[in-house]
């Protein structure tokens, strides 16, 4: 095996930061040009891999290496492209790059078996409110029109992103992949929390990913004049909202031992004028955790409050539901080989679990997966600031290029 | 003096709510194409009144009726055609309505001085944040690049919508007027409270107006994962902020019994993901009064509060102020003799002041000044359940006219 090229890494991941570049960091949106740009560009550098490349239904694009018995389940791995709103170089960029690293890394070694990138589309629910869609898609779960459905007003919704793209919408079902088509599915990450900084570990191997519970709360109070309605006479719609941002705030806290998190991370409001008191509130939350326990008494609570409030204010308050993934168990199987690579090579290494969604979550359902977690600058991730150092996200493609010769021959 | 004409009222208002008719009421915002085609369309029906027309620099619009003696101080009247977002068909309408039906009214009167009906650009702060910008600029008060600066992101500024009305922006200072130009200036407008129908009153005469204290409040927390940062280590500006719109609550209802409110009817949320802690949020508050000290307790509790949450929860709290007008007294000699019509005519009056701020409160700058209160229903405004019954309107407008005709021959 060739050793990682860490100037050829880093190329990769600068490269690529230049796509979407603001002032504030990268936005390179899912199915943006910004985002087919830069995968442009990314397939350019590797020419010299000559792998084979397929996108499917749904934008998803695989790399193909060719193993010796083409009739073998594939080796996966992957990432995404795709950016938050201000987003920062690493998170999805390192799986991508990683995998395309292994496979230069195992260019001089022979595999019985090919092994496939897969660059997901819209692993970020930032654009369309959906995160993980292109897994998602591949994996039978969902489709454009319900993607289509939390739509942020006067953007494109997904089906009308995807037929921008080239794809036709209601093609959708030709991406779901067969199940026995891959072997297993391995992801490079970084780890967007602080646990690996803080212990001091070079690299996390996942048992879980914590998936998330998003759902939006109305609000419907009464619009009026802001300077001649009287403080006892109004339904101010995002009064009741702030207390409910409270709530959530709140009902995650009082289960933070289990590792459970709340966030509302977008407030709509109705008129939205300065001279007028608010009619509506639309607020989009967020809850994860490990715990189904946990995470259900958090979205009772959440629930408890809202009707408490609801009663208390005068308002109307609805919850609707968009998302409802529970937690994922990722394979011990992978876990083990990974921490056999981390102890025959001197890794100090931690099993632990995620808080974000991967892509890596659907995969579960159609081969053993696992994750690769990279330690990350203070644990801040969908940020400008986001930085992980190119030693550990080396350390880590040399691990996963490990794991992909074992599995390649396997 | 002819009678009021209610079917030309009627027929007026309604044909003017026909422009920027959304499917949630009126959106007709200042220097829009609606705002132009309803006052021209206005203009065209009212052609038989052959009153000399006039564009300001800065596009308030003068209708002018000659007098007898051109030399003498003109009697001015009118209000706006602008609506909030989700507005209704009453609030501004009314009172240029009711200033054409009076001139209609006095088509066989012969009058020494002229009688001008404005209308003013731009009442409502919906589109630029600033409210009563036209009469603000008419009275010498601010200046395009001022109303500018809170200019909604990815929005046209107040310059820039200026000039794509066909104004040099450069030129404000020739809308300037002149005191001595005019005798006085009065309004005709819906309530927007619930004072009126509330006491069975027919008519309000105004003695002061509420002016508006309006300002941002910038909070700067912390963007993180929403999946991987746990509860104990996000600085959430949103969840700071929750607790700042329910301070502006507080503070405004403890100061309820001297008439003072506070709202915030506007949130912007930094990046505003629902996988983003929030790391920014900008609130947009409005207090007013007619209690200079009750508005200054309000706003020092504000501050108090704002400086806790700030302290508290490890954000940047900053306060940026971008009006701060004072309550106006108008005319009380005006007053009296609105008082004298209503009791001569039998009308059932009530002396009030008034909640929500007005062009009439920067023209008392320029001439004693007075205002006409119509009950509206529920004491609902700025939102399309708006109503005012034809009977009150019009009630409203025979008094206008008896007033412009004493105001006339004075």
């Amino acid at each position: 095996m060739l050793a990682v090229n860490k100037e050829r890494v880093n190329n990769l991941l600068q490269g690529l930061a230049e796509f979407g570049k603001t002032e504030q960091g990268i936005t390179r949106l899912a199915y943006s040009d910004d985002d087919r740009a830069a995968q442009e560009w990314l397939l350019a550098q590797i020419a010299d891999l000559n792998l084979q490349v397929r996108e499917d239904a749904v934008g998803n694009v695989f790399l193909r290496r060719v193993g010796e018995d083409e009739s073998l389940p594939a080796v996966a791995t992957g990432s995404h492209l795709d950016t938050v709103i201000h987003g920062g170089m690493y998170d999805g960029m390192c799986g991508v790059v990683g995998a395309i690293e292994a496979l230069y890394m195992l260019r001089d070694v022979k595999l019985k078996r090919s092994v496939e990138v897969i660059i997901f589309r819209a692993e970020e629910s930032s654009r369309f409110g959906f995160a993980t869609i292109g897994s998602k898609l591949m994996t039978g779960n969902g489709s454009p029109v319900g993607f289509s459905k939390a739509a942020k007003k006067g953007e494109l919704s997904f089906t009308e992103a995807l037929a921008n793209w080239g794809c036709d919408p209601e093609r959708y079902a030709e991406a779901i992949v067969k199940p026995g088509t891959y072997k297993s599915f391995s992801e490079i990450h970084i780890e967007q929390g602080k646990v690996l900084e803080e212990t001091g570990k070079q690299l996390g191997i996942v048992h879980n990913i914590a998936a998330p519970t998003r759902f939006k709360i109305h609000i419907k109070g009464m619009a009026d004049h802001s300077g001649a309605t009287p403080m006892g006479f109004r339904r101010d719609a995002l009064v009741s909202g702030a207390k409910l941002i409270l709530a959530v705030e709140a009902a995650a806290t009082k289960e933070k031992d289990n590792g459970t998190v709340g966030t509302v991370g977008v407030v709509e409001v109705e008129p939205g004028s300065i001279n007028v008191v608010p009619g509506g509130v639309t607020l989009w939350v967020d809850v994860r955790g490990v715990n189904n326990e946990s995470i259900a008494r958090t979205l009772e609570a959440i629930k408890a409050e809202a009707e408490r409030v609801a009663a208390s204010d005068g308002v109307a308050v609805e919850l609707e539901m968009f998302t409802a993934d529970k937690p994922v168990a990722l394979s011990e199987e992978l876990a083990h080989k990974l921490e056999g690579i981390c102890e025959a090579e001197g890794i100090d290494y931690l099993h632990m679990n995620s808080g974000a969604g991967h892509d890596a979550m659907h995969m579960a359902k159609l081969a053993p997966t696992t994750m690769l977690f990279i330690p990350c600058k203070e644990g801040i991730s969908h940020n400008p600031a986001e930085y992980a150092k190119l030693e550990d996200i080396c350390r880590a493609i040399e691990v996963l290029a490990k794991l992909l010769e074992q599995e390649g021959n396997e």
